[in-house]
């Protein structure tokens, strides 16, 4: 092994905070480190806001539903789907944006949005913080937008908690479904993800039973719970009203 | 600073492979160390498919427009966003899945994605491997879904190389947008960006210069020959042949 691979093995989300400060210069690492993931295109179409102001994370954490696990962050960072720097660059040598448009403009918006949240978590995670991905800000991202002035063609996507976890409540690291019906080699296997999922709703009805949470759902509980209805209902009308379409050419 | 933000801070895309093998052991280690990346709700829909095969990892690079960085891996691994996994889950206690159908489920499924790939570098690269995100496959995803097999409700976003890299043709470590033009604090700052955008065409014209590749488009002539059109054109078409829709509630 090695400690990059011990940190991710080890890695949980923590909704628990100390309330002890994020350093500042750890911070400023944090970023830079994450900075260098990889984008499509070197393109860099991701901005972050850094929230620091205990007013504004409070009102992060309404928007995302009422998350006391926001509310208790020391540090709130949104990644931002930005479109707004490379229309500059375009229009700095004449060319107008048209990928702000498409079905493949949000689509890879949101990949490498998805690469920088890890990125930031992980190095987050290397200076001892605890860290939780934030997807409830999509439940109101036109708050989210007024929130932190945020021009066309930007979409405050996902966003993560930062800080100092209260190790008396830290969370057992989590099990995932079976690896080989995660993993396929070669080729998709069905089957393999049917029985995946019914030994997965056994593995983790056990794993909760024995920390004594006998009242948490299942798997396919849980994710039922979810994904039988559109539980972020203004996704599309934010993303229409800040510019984004989802056509092809 | 610490090892995982040494490894961040030196990462760089891997685009010659030397032809020595991925060890299998290590195979299996970053696939576990990925999975414990955090997915939205819990809901892991994410599935990988692994290729080894030398023919079909000639056939993805083909099909993501001929790139001989693909040809060259040892291994490639394709992220697929997975709500057929979900589908089963819902099935199981007698639900409707209907997330698939809304702008927030594809949202949701491509940022996961991005982690994933993430996950999957940054595990790969602790082993010493080097690696490049491919999202040349969305080039024609409906080939990527023949060639894996990929069920309905299931999307090939992006991908991943796994390889030695050749160390004498290793690229320097790229440099990104000016900081403090990529993380805002507390609200985003439209004329930092701006200015960034033009510091950032100087400095990477520099770098590039530096190293005798004076033919290399700076960043606002590459996004420009990027953003200018739709290059690829079949995402939505793909995407909505697969059972999405990108549709509020």
């Amino acid at each position: 092994m090695n400690p990059v691979v011990e940190q991710m093995n080890r890695r949980r989300s923590v909704r628990n905070f100390s309330g002890k400060p994020v350093d500042e210069v750890h911070l400023g690492r944090i970023l830079l480190a994450a900075q260098q993931a990889p984008t499509s295109i070197n393109g860099q179409q991701i901005s972050l806001v850094v929230t620091r102001n205990k007013e504004t994370i409070a009102r992060i954490a309404e928007i995302a539903g009422g998350q006391p696990q926001v509310a208790g962050a020391e540090v709130f960072v949104t990644v931002v789907i930005d479109y707004h720097r490379t229309r500059e660059a375009l229009k700095s040598v004449g060319a107008e944006q048209v990928i702000a448009q498409s079905a493949e403009g949000l689509m890879v918006g949101a990949t490498d949005a998805g690469i920088m949240l890890n990125a930031l978590q992980t190095a987050a995670e290397s200076f001892g913080y605890g860290t939780t991905a934030i997807g409830g800000i999509r439940n109101d991202p036109q708050a989210m937008i007024e929130l932190l002035g945020l021009p066309a063609e930007t979409f405050p996507l996902v966003g993560t908690t930062i800080g100092v976890a209260d190790d008396a409540s830290l969370a057992q690291v989590k099990p995932r479904v079976p690896l080989a019906t995660f993993a396929h080699m070669e080729r998709y296997d069905a089957e393999a993800v049917r029985r995946g999922v019914a030994e997965y709703d056994r593995q983790l009805r056990l794993w909760w039973d024995e920390q004594g949470l006998t009242q948490m759902p299942s798997y396919s509980e849980s994710t039922a719970q979810y994904y039988s209805r559109v539980y972020f209902p203004k996704v599309a009308e934010s993303l229409e009203s800040q510019g984004f379409e989802f056509r092809d050419d």
